[in-house]
């Protein structure tokens, strides 16, 4: 084997420990001690290992092994660093650790790439602290604004922007964290699948052609309270009876499709007391699907389920909350990933990612290639979240095969 | 008419003023400033009527007519003067208003009853305070120590005892409020429908002569969380879609009886993450029944059903949390009521009651009677909850001519 499992093991393992809730998962919160304990850790690693280490405005780290060409695009590799609150020591972390050893790997066989290589550790991909995720990829799009970070706030009201300065950043200037497409050749991210799908099947390796598109609604079905005592059943209008037939249909709906998903994961039932019929019941729909054009006909089907719920006495309201469109990652990159990891002798499959990714917003302006390692029992946000070192090494050496290349050809 | 309506629209008019949420419905918890200033009302209207007044050691309020032979067992009438938060100005009241009224009614016409006379006013009957409900009347019965009256508590924490201490009552001598069937020759309640069943049907009298058997259970669904994008709908195990079925069972087995309901009325979804697959659902069934043979097949048939719904991923638990026999009325009075609101012409129906009274519990120590009245569109615990004034009085009469023979006949 090409990457060392043991050097993989150790840095997960060292990163695991900065976590606010020992024991009982990773907590590590973007700007938290948490972070600047990882943080250091990853800055002196990546120096021992030869990087020019950077770290932009709001606190994304980069690792840069200058290329025969500086004035060539860099080709990227990483992923984040956050964790959701009693979270896994892998989701997002995996990725990080990918690109700390695939420039180990450089480093130790003294290659010198044509173009440059950067290895990147971003920051509040989970969005656990002030609820908007993917916030170093966007702020890297330009889709950020110091004012956005003035206003986005934490459970205790602190600001972004407060919680950046306090690390040491400055959201004043988060517009210096975009990175142009001209800089940029390829972006590479390894993560965990957090789905069973890998595991069930046996394989190794997922190459990742499509990010969903994703469908957030939230559904509000009107009844009528009643005294649960005395009030018939003939006589009721009640609004939980009727949701439930709505989330059988939308289940049933997304259960026919492939590469589609619907859930209906958060459901608040009104005035909620044992004795009193539910007078209103409000859910939410969480739609994902490959093709947009299947997003769209799921959509209209649960919208005609809803509009045909409604009664004399049962009015259901459909509302659309969150629409993004399915991202379709680079063919090439995929290709060529797919080629090296047959060519390693390990079992892929190309698969949809059913979860947003900083890779999402990055395709936007650049080439981005996504692989997913198994999750066990497909869990994740988990503390038993779980890959082998084995497989995250196999996910390794796949990339560290398709960056030499991408580094190389000209 | 015999009644005065006018009469009563004051008293009901008077006492709605007694409130902690004035334009929000009636909210008049027992022991509050609210309860004392509807208790000062209620006294010195029972004292203008030549009612000899007395309160017991937890706030009852007993306004008695003696009768010509004092050794004789009396005839109670009345109900409860407290209410649930932002309820309405009806439910109890109205009852305790018939009793004034009814005193009236032998006031102004100089009736010596035989038998002793009281009208009651009872505390706590919502439970609203301290969790427990019917509280006046079981401490009449004897089903309440001073070590239960230390033990509940209210939302801030303060106990039943100390609320009543600083009301000016006494906990420790609960065992006093005790009262001997010896004592007592029936207790005949007025209560509004709480249900749309008179007003269906243009009724203006319900005789009840059952009060339901009533089981309460809480059921857990436990399932298997998993992330809403990544994991395809054949494998996952969502304990929301698996309570859906067992919900719809529950109302269609209910739906096929006659006097028999069930609602699952509170539902909670964990971990409730419009992105995470339900891992666990809790939800409690309320089951009432005018026949205990028709409670518990109500209650096997939902058992099995949950039993059945168990598969190698989704367990259900059933649990009974409560559970009440059915309480028969005494035939003789409820015949006497009839008699009566035939002789008057008003349209009467016998009747089961599908909530709990506290003359269900007062059942067990002497003849009871139960008078309902419609409730528009069969609203309660309600700021909506009305009854017109003139049908209020159709229950007084109806009970003013039952409590006359009650009292008279030997």
């Amino acid at each position: 084997m090409l990457a060392n499992k043991k050097r993989v093991q150790a840095h997960l393992e060292a990163l695991a420990q900065f976590t606010a809730t020992p024991g009982k998962g990773i907590t590590r919160l973007s700007y938290s001690a948490e972070d600047l304990q990882a943080r250091t850790y990853l800055k002196s690693t990546m120096q021992a290992i030869g990087l020019d280490v950077h770290e932009d405005a709001i606190g994304n780290i980069y690792g840069r092994l200058a290329g025969q060409d500086p004035t060539l695009p860099a080709v990227l590799i990483g992923s984040h660093f956050d964790s959701v609150p009693h979270g896994g020591a892998f989701d997002g972390t995996a990725g990080v650790v990918m690109g700390l050893e695939v420039a180990t790997l450089f480093h130790e066989q003294q290659l010198t790439p044509y173009y440059p290589l950067e290895v990147v550790a971003l920051v509040e991909e989970e969005g656990s602290s002030f609820g908007h995720g993917l916030l170093a990829s966007r702020a890297i799009a330009g889709q950020i604004s110091a004012d956005d970070l003035k206003q986005m706030q934490d459970d205790q009201g602190r600001s972004a922007a407060q919680k950046m300065a306090q690390a040491g950043f400055n959201a004043e200037q988060v517009s210096s964290v975009m990175r142009s497409p001209k800089e940029m050749k390829a972006f590479i991210e390894l993560h965990i699948e957090q789905g069973p799908i890998l595991e069930q099947a046996g394989q190794d390796i997922g190459i990742v052609d499509t990010i969903v598109g994703l469908c957030q609604l939230e559904i509000t079905v009107q009844g009528r309270a009643g005294h649960a005592g005395t009030t018939p059943m003939h006589l009721r209008a009640d609004a939980l009876l009727a949701a439930t037939y709505l989330i059988q249909a939308i289940n049933q709906l997304a259960a026919q499709e492939t590469e589609a998903v619907a859930t209906v994961g958060k459901l608040a039932v009104y005035p909620n007391g044992s004795n009193v019929i539910p007078s209103k019941v409000i859910f939410t729909v969480d739609v994902r699907a490959k093709y947009a054009d299947k997003l769209q006909w799921l959509l209209q089907q649960i919208q005609a389920d809803c509009a045909a719920a409604n009664s004399s006495t049962i009015k259901v309201h459909y509302h659309q909350k969150v629409s993004i469109a399915p991202v379709n990652l680079n063919p090439m990159i995929s290709a060529l990933l797919k080629a090296n990891s047959d060519k390693l002798g390990f079992k892929s499959r190309m698969m949809v990612s059913g979860a947003g990714h900083d890779a999402m917003v990055l395709a936007d302006l650049t080439a981005v290639g996504l692989v997913f390692v198994p999750s066990r029992q497909g869990l994740s946000h988990h503390p038993d979240e779980w890959t082998d070192y084995a497989q995250i090494c196999q996910g390794i050496e796949v990339i560290f095969e398709t960056v030499k290349t991408l580094t190389e050809e000209k």
